[in-house]
């Protein structure tokens, strides 16, 4: 797919009008991250063979990659290269992949599908799949140490970052506040409470990992804070949109979950159009924060715009 | 108590009768660990309030501390002080407790009781479980990122410890291989692959992680490994042999649960005076081990012993 940015002079006042091949990118930048995983994670024969099946399983189940694209994104816009911010890309992929783990267990959401296959607990059982998910939190921390150190963000920044993102006051805290929020009446700030945790947290970790990857300057930082913060409050919003608008097959999990689960979302609290027109929002938000990259940060502003227009 | 080493030709050869007094010492640093824990995690107050409940239920159920007490006392035959060492100790204790949290669940080992008490998910829930040890077992890795650096020992070096040490090839590892192995006619070889894995990994990561905290030599380092692998191997098959030998009471744990749930252990595979001599050579190796501290490693000595010789 080709996004064309157009000149938005509310975001970017020396853009001109760029075309940047986002497909391509992003296919790319998966082959790169799929081959790093590959590498980093124990084979699949790997005693005991099990865990490392259910662990490549869901890895490997066909994600988007959305996370390590917006940590390789990030790491771009900075003038950094790819190979220093691979390690961390594969990282937040591994964090991602174990929250859906455990989060599809029947305890939680109880999910028997998941991007059109089933769910690790439905193919290895439930113990395993407590294991793989621990396992899989566990790899991401050993694969960021192996990453290299930066001039200005240390190891300790590193897994700081990771630990914070990941960690109970933050995507932790977002699983708990959903599955106590379930079959309650929430208000629009405790869902967006829940979205702050359960997906800005991790985006945001994404391409605050990429700026540091590229030794990226304080400045850089902060704007990479706040793209990453809205992108993740956008993208959580959309989700909701799509769920009651689109079919299971296109969406390759359960349509209309939320609705029978009687989840808080945004369509429920304030209606289609109203979720669409703060989800537009939170995007220029984005694109805003992004000023400071002066046209440089092409995959990101590509990504965004992607995330807000995407259909499944 | 007052555990009194003797003078043992075989393990040290500078040694003199010692008195050690175990009890005060291990009391003393459970103390400070303790007061470590609650100042390294969230408040129990902190939102969402359930899931630091929870995390803090086990934590402070009344573990023995026997990997934070490694941890220190390791430090102290290396010549290090406490400080340094602490974080450290709480980062294994915060491992150990997550494990313990997903062992018990219903999909696992589903026991009902744990040191005493209702297990996690007794408590709070199979969810709210799932995502404490979540938690507890990101916290780790914060807490061991938020240790100070030392000369010869990076954070790299610390994480990837913990990290390879929790993993698919270590911890978790053995777990799936009890998993596995439960209703199955084990061998002696895969028991002990087991025991290596769910007990011997992180206790050898103790012993290493307290040498690091004072900035061990390789030698040490070495000397500590050593230690560890033999003291975990003999710590597990004790705890075969005591669930076959104590009741529940003593226990705090559902007594002769091995042989209900047809698990392979030492007694069942070799017989309980075997298992005895076998736990005692283990034991002998480990103080072999400490050879080289010539007579410093008091409070690893005088652990060893007492983990011989407990009845609980």
């Amino acid at each position: 797919m080709t996004v064309t940015i157009l000149t938005t002079p509310f975001y970017m006042a020396t853009a001109r009008k760029q075309s940047f091949d986002l497909g391509s990118w992003v296919q790319n930048r998966a082959r790169e991250v799929d081959a790093a995983l590959d590498r980093f994670l124990p084979k699949a024969s790997a005693k005991p063979a099990t865990i490392h099946k259910a662990m490549r399983y869901s890895l490997f189940a066909g994600g988007k990659r959305m996370r390590p694209a917006l940590v390789l994104a990030a790491a771009e816009a900075c003038g950094g290269a790819v190979a220093p911010a691979l390690p961390l890309a594969c990282a937040v992929e591994c964090i991602h992949t174990y929250s859906l783990i455990h989060d599809d267990l029947p305890a939680m959401d109880n999910d028997d599908f998941r991007r059109g296959k089933p769910t690790n607990h439905k193919v290895f059982g439930e113990g395993i799949a407590v294991l793989a998910g621990d396992a899989l939190l566990t790899q991401a921390f050993e694969i960021a140490a192996l990453s290299e150190a930066w001039p200005r963000y240390s190891h300790k920044d590193i897994i700081l970052e990771i630990a914070r993102a990941s960690g109970s006051l933050q995507l932790i805290a977002g699983q708990v506040a959903d599955l106590e929020g379930e079959g309650k009446e929430l208000t629009v700030p405790q869902l967006k409470y829940i979205h702050e945790r359960k997906t800005s947290a991790l985006l945001c970790a994404s391409v605050r990992l990429g700026g540091m990857s590229a030794n990226c300057t304080p400045a850089q930082l902060k704007a990479l804070t706040d793209f990453g913060y809205n992108v993740g409050l956008a993208f959580q919003v959309i989700d909701d949109i799509l769920d009651v608008t689109q079919t299971t097959e296109k969406l390759g999990k359960t349509a209309g979950k939320d609705i029978t689960a009687q989840k808080a979302t945004y369509p429920r609290l304030v209606g289609l159009e109203k979720s669409r027109a703060i989800a537009a929002r939170l995007t220029a938000r984005s694109f805003e924060a992004l000023q400071p990259f002066k046209g440089r940060a092409f995959a990101l502003e590509a990504l965004a715009h992607y995330l807000l227009n995407r259909e499944h």
